[in-house]
């Protein structure tokens, strides 16, 4: 059994290896050919905490997987994380545990990966302004993701704790130095998104960050954050004008995503105005952006079908490499 | 994250442990302080398996867990485990993975000792003869529980292989020699349960492994095996005649074990007929035993609080002990 943590994960495993990956997982999603059972749920009430536990299978990998997720908010009062996280890989041919990794940084990575495979499939080609609201965990995969697959002078970020967002951009500027974007952050997020190629949110909030009559023709937005029924991030008017509104998966957003749940319910969007999932579009199955004055908007809630995927192409390069530690089970 | 192998665990845990730990986790099921959500089973029809997830949590004890376990028959042909297994062992007051250990040696030891506290709790003090059908990879366990809760001057082994149950019936003899127990192979199964006190069947089969009728006034039965509906180790016969019937979980028998559920369906035995759960006897509910005339049977097909208990068990005494790898994660 291969251990890897978040540092031997980093060594053999970039940003576009996860683009690659979640596209693959994608295509195999949206082509019925993975086996996602229902993410079991155990609330522990004591310590206001729960832990997830989200199996899938991909036969054409031979992979099998199950990432557990805990949620222990209280957890930061005795100095821990409180969403610990780990993967566990299994071999799909043996039943046998292969690998156990961070499931912190994999979840990063994938949900980074996955808003980088859509801008890498939506976004106009020349889109030059990025935008990112929310500097929280999941924002620094987000930001390099959108820098990875389009060539940007410059992204700016935004967080209701502008003093964060100041930080995380100095950070990020100097990580991500070599693709040679400028990353600034800024109060109003309004005034950042008028002349914006490609717009990402990943936040928590039950309030739409921007306003979205100010999307300008050809733009593409990602709702990354708004996990829950009852958040909503993007405003219900940029859901309405989207020309092409596309899922990472079609049953998890309409089951899981207020952004969604909310317009469909006070009838502002309906089924007819969903394009599609993204894998069909990878799959040539339903057609991605036509021109250039189009706003394309991607809505991602996650899949287990991403974990394994990466995970499975984590662990053979781990393999390849040499990295991460073997111990006897 | 502490690595705990078959032999780190032997080294700290004994059946004894074991017992006592099933003991509390019946109790525990029994009161309904656990929580159990069903099953995952994800089939894998490629390489004829299935691998197999099972979760559970204990407040009183701040333990979650999950079970991994796959069946993969063909993995005999390339020299593997046919049903490989893990335990991986969270921290209920934080969701942090803490332990990971061999899931197989745990089941042999959380099955041994269902059967050992079933045994302790309802077979008469005076017992002398054992009797234990099938000898395959659950049987150690299930003879040590046996006498480790019983001074037994014999137990009889029976397999449909009697070079199988001749090589176990000495192996044992020599792993067992402190009990002062002797261990023999025989091969009339009906012959040997005339006189027995305790019989324990452990076997796949799908016919009745005894005669029901020749079972004495006094004795205690364990079904260990027959763990699918299509499965029936136990004469219908000894289930009508049994004056006591318990289960460690009644929904788990009642829905998995062809023991009852085919009896139940001829109409030979009804619920009316069955005293309650072990547990329900461990928490004074329930009457056990009340005579030595009595005739009683003991029905287990398992559950994981079965396993997040003993493990956790395990756990501390490998902490306490210094026992086991820590790996970083």
């Amino acid at each position: 059994m291969l251990i890897l943590t978040k540092q031997d994960i980093k060594k053999v495993f970039t940003i576009k290896d996860a683009i690659d990956a979640d596209k693959d997982a994608l295509r195999i999603y949206s082509d019925g050919k993975s086996v996602v059972p229902l993410r079991v749920n155990i609330d522990i009430p004591k310590e206001e905490g729960q832990s997830l536990f989200m199996p899938a299978y991909v036969e054409e990998l031979d992979a099998t997987g199950i990432k557990i997720v805990s949620v222990f908010p209280k957890n930061i009062e005795i100095g821990k994380p409180s969403v610990p996280a780990q993967m566990i890989l299994l071999d799909g041919k043996t039943g046998e545990v292969i690998a156990i990794m961070d499931g912190t940084y994999l979840t990063q990575l994938r949900t980074g990966a996955v808003q980088g495979a859509a801008t890498d499939i939506l976004a106009r080609k020349d889109s030059k302004i990025g935008v990112l609201f929310g500097t929280g965990g999941q924002a620094g995969t987000q930001l390099e993701a959108m820098v990875c697959v389009r060539n940007l002078e410059e992204v700016r970020v935004i967080d209701i704790n502008n003093d964060r967002a100041k930080e995380f951009a100095n950070n990020m500027q100097q990580q991500l130095a070599e693709y040679n974007t400028k990353i600034i952050a800024v109060e109003n997020g309004n005034e950042a998104i008028k002349d914006a190629d490609i717009i990402t949110s990943v936040t928590t909030s039950r309030r739409p960050v921007f306003d979205g009559t100010l999307v300008k023709k050809g733009s593409h937005v990602n709702g990354v954050g708004a996990y829950t029924p009852q958040m909503q991030e993007l405003d219900e008017v940029i859901v309405k004008n989207a020309d092409k509104i596309y899922f990472d998966t079609k049953d998890g957003v309409l089951a899981e995503a207020g952004d969604f749940i909310i317009p469909m319910e006070k009838g502002v969007v309906s089924e007819q105005n969903f394009s599609g999932e993204l894998g069909q579009v990878i799959l040539g199955e339903v057609k991605g952006r036509e021109n250039d004055q189009e706003i394309t908007l991607f809505k991602t809630v996650g899949t287990a079908v991403l974990d394994v995927v990466t995970a499975h192409r984590i662990y053979k390069k781990a393999i390849e490499n040499n990295v991460g530690k073997h111990v006897e089970i």
